[in-house]
């Protein structure tokens, strides 16, 4: 079987493709043909910037998302069969709960990851896919959106009418999107350019701040909401939105912050914090649990990602390169293997 | 200024319209002119059970729920203003929080009620009616609107994707239906009358069960969810539903206990609840934050309440007689004041 | 290796002393030379009643609760070395969170126990053991330890100042006592003698009120609060106590639901609970997050269970027969293996 | 009548000492004979620095913080009665739940303040003190030691056996110490000089770190809990601390933001938020529902806040000036009026 393997820091150079004979099974483990796998920000970071806050093990499997079917089971396996149609979490031990230093080990990290033909898989790691959903589809779900669940559910929760910031065209954030209007929320979507903020607003935003004219959003935001500020923040922009994205919250908003998308320091006025009796709230993709409910509402509502473009098996380092412009509008997948239904 | 008044236990007999001057005003109160007013199953519980589980003070005017514009405003009075839309928090001191003992004064109850040309309100009782709603149909929502909210929203909350069980076609439960649609959730609702399923199918129910047709319905409620059972129960049926209604959780399922509509002890296998790793939740209306948050859901979401009948201020006896007779699918309004826009 | 094993409803009779060979490792596997076990009402349910709400796998080997040393490890382990001192959670699958169906495998029922000199088990089971503990201390923790931290902390929280409100003087209740000393909380306990209230008194309890003298305790549960009553109870008894403990509980109070103790049905006044705005909370022991958790309280306070015996491995169906007579004040505990350092 | 009167920014010489008539209640007001108030950090803020983040009336009576007794009511009051003892609750209008922009009238900025013989208070206002205490020591608890009941108990929570991080010998950090005893955590403290060292260790710091000699304290902390880090920290230090304290927390532990005593932003590394899967809330004293339940505690322990001088009512001046010091250990009490028993 084939694989992509990664190292730290080596770049899109190092992205080299090894043969291996089929990795053999342990008792708890899932043999999973995978057929799509797809890419995040967390890429970007373990091959370009050589930086990452988790461990990662040299030649390591690239990729934390992906999707399958199960082609075999290790003799104690209890919550998979053969045939299944699953994703791998991200964090095969985070199964419910906050996040803790024992869950640390991540596929694609530490552990290997989804793009090869046949991943072998700890049982606690597999969730189904949503019946809706294609392989191609499913592939998106593990990392992006899982964050964006998170971000919205994990603290003292979404009600319906409540309003919610995203923050750009990033996956996190079309996700939380498309999640924040599943609650019945109210979406403001920044945004650069009037073409992303058109699909923003298809999406179903119900304002879209173009930042480029109006970079000092956050009075906007407050007129949007007749001065109250919003409920919820997905914070994804880091150090370059940080301060006005807090200046944007209500009075005891809850802002999830998402990802270490940017690496330096930044002068924060945090007496800003106490005024609001806000709160402030590390989120790293999230659960098996989280991952799980998150199903049920896309199985309900039949959403479907949104995938910007699909590269075949052998187009990978091209896709790893379309990835890394920033161009894409939804997820960048790479189908690893067809074959039977999608 | 004209008022109903009613006494525990007096029947619809006492039912009685008086005249009295003008109330005065403390500082903090706000004189409002009420529109509108609407009935409970409050009201049969004080009137003809003559049993209520809250204190009834004698004489006292009648209806918890009401809507106005206000008049006049104490001099020490910054929560609202003269012309303001405003409806009556049921329990005025309960503002967030749990439920207290202290929060225990309730409009129409111990304190005068709205069935009266113009109320006395202490200004902290006063919630902004939503731009959309009518005088009447503001008038709907202080009481069984709130409970609805309070059931879904006051355990450890609901999530889109969730599955929400309902009984009956009572006004908790339209607006229980109702507002888990907002929220994104899977509805489930029992009902008598294939002429009811149809209205609370068009409500957004994804799936009606006749109990007549099917009066041992947990297996069907759990074969409707491949086996898993529901999230949410709002139990109002009391012990003629509740080991009905328990049997439907799904493991770690939310059962909401609104009102108490059966005043009797029934049988229940109390060890049911330890099986299921479930909670049950007594709930009795909501606070004042709840009632906002909810009328920010209403707000965005346009949502109109379910008005049966309206009648006249001078037809109130024949709207009591009504509400008595069960046979309303939705709420009966009292009209008390006409005058400008509604 | 010597194991008792244990058949639904064979009674004492069928605890049978079997010699196997020693078992193999799976990767994620540590085998574990279990020291000390100890009992739980669940045994009683097991052998004598031949009734549990959990599965129960033909000739189990018995108990749930159990410590010793890890003497190997599989190639993937990575929780555990050899030389840890452990003891085993009893849902080995429920990390964290609410208690959900995939986490139903629990040791000694579905999954080999620990009345065994060298007990397999998955690497996720495991928790180590305070170390001011020896292994029979530790042996008493997994089970009734557990269950009363989940029942005083995993609803809403328990706050120093609180009242908490034991039933008798079985181990979850006396674990309970215990916890809810540690959290500054006041303590009711409820009794049947003299000689145990003495001890309930010793251990820390603020009131002790014996039920035979005091049959109608709730009037007197609420004296001693000043008319408030409890804001946790954790109710044990099933049936037989269930409306008087509930007829304790404040205005918003919690009632933890352990155990299925008495398994018939009794005519409950549900209103009740609405009056209260109370929940119920089904509680069967607890997740691995909350045993960690309990076991960083017990270390910080050197808390050590109460043992009323020790019994030698061979001595086990003495064992049984001892604990299943209700005599023991604390835990019953078999003595598994001798060794170096306890 | 006499009271000290206070403007923002006009300094210690500002504080002016008037005569007015007694003040005339209204319906829902209580009359206070303050026997005590007490000095917090906020008073230095609005008299020197000329900066408070909530309005402050002109020639406002000063101090949030008193206690007294009830010498008359208004006729709708029934919260309290002629002759209770009770202290006010700095937020009047914020009873329960998170802080909401509808509860920012407070005692001693927009509201008059307790440094007067007679203090006119709405009836919410009102909590009991605790029985065990004086009026001088009741004075001290309404802003600092609800605050740090607030911080310790208003996330997710306190458990016995986690870890409390306090910063120095402020008010806020002795009450946080206190409280965290009493919920059985441990505590760390930080703090510059062996006296004080000595005297939190008295106060039962189970480990206290001079910041003279480390000034890089983080990695002490994690040595003290095996590389752990604290649970809670209690962050009144602002820029100085914020970077230091968050570096000691546990993943996913808490950092309560408390005050706004640093002005200036300081650049903070935000990636440190994500990669903890930590939490920042801001904290600003809390509500009556907070105060209510610590006095719960308070009384239960017997808990004595800590006085570090008394003045009378003459030597208010005396007082603000020492408390401008910084030196005292404990709170600075005024003594408004003596009479009876304390």
């Amino acid at each position: 079987m084939k694989s992509y393997h990664v190292n730290l820091g080596a770049g899109l150079e190092g992205l080299s493709l090894q043969e291996h004979p089929t990795p053999k099974l342990g008792p708890c483990d899932a043999l999973v043909r995978v057929r799509a796998a797809s890419l995040n920000f967390r890429e970007i970071m373990i091959m370009a910037h050589g930086a990452y806050p988790l461990p990662v093990k040299p030649d390591v499997i690239a990729l934390a998302d992906g999707a399958g079917d199960v082609v075999a089971v290790g003799p104690a396996v209890t919550r998979a069969k053969v045939g299944d149609r699953v994703m791998a979490a991200m964090f095969p031990r985070w199964i419910d709960g906050p996040f803790d230093h024992e869950y640390a080990a991540q596929i694609g990290g530490s552990l290997d990851g989804m793009l090869t033909e046949l991943a072998v898989l700890d049982e606690e790691a597999l969730v189904p896919i949503p019946e809706h959903l294609s392989f191609d589809e499913a592939a998106t779900l593990p990392c992006a959106a899982v964050t964006a669940w998170n971000a919205l559910t994990g603290g003292r929760g979404l009600q319906a009418g409540q309003c919610v910031l995203t923050l750009g065209a990033g996956n996190v954030s079309l996700f939380a999107l498309s999640f924040a209007k599943l609650f019945g929320a109210r979406v403001i979507a920044t945004t650069s350019s009037a073409e992303k903020a058109a699909r923003l607003a298809a999406l179903g935003a119900d304002h879209v701040i173009d930042h480029h004219a109006i970079p000092d959003w956050p009075p906007e935001v407050r007129r949007l909401t007749g001065g109250r500020g919003v409920d919820h923040i997905v914070e994804v922009g880091g150090p370059a939105t940080f301060e006005r994205s807090f200046r944007s919250r209500a009075v005891g908003g809850q802002v999830a912050w998402v990802g270490a998308l940017g690496a330096g320091a930044q002068p924060i006025d945090v007496s800003q914090l106490f005024l609001a009796a806000a709160s402030l709230r590390g989120v790293a993709v999230g659960s098996r649990a989280q991952f799980t409910a998150m199903n049920r509402a896309i199985s309900l509502h039949r959403t479907r990602p949104i995938i910007d473009r699909i590269f075949s098996f052998q187009e990978a380092p091209a896709a790893f390169s379309y990835h890394a412009t920033g161009k894409a509008f939804g997820k960048v997948v790479i189908r690893v293997s067809e074959g039977g239904a999608p």
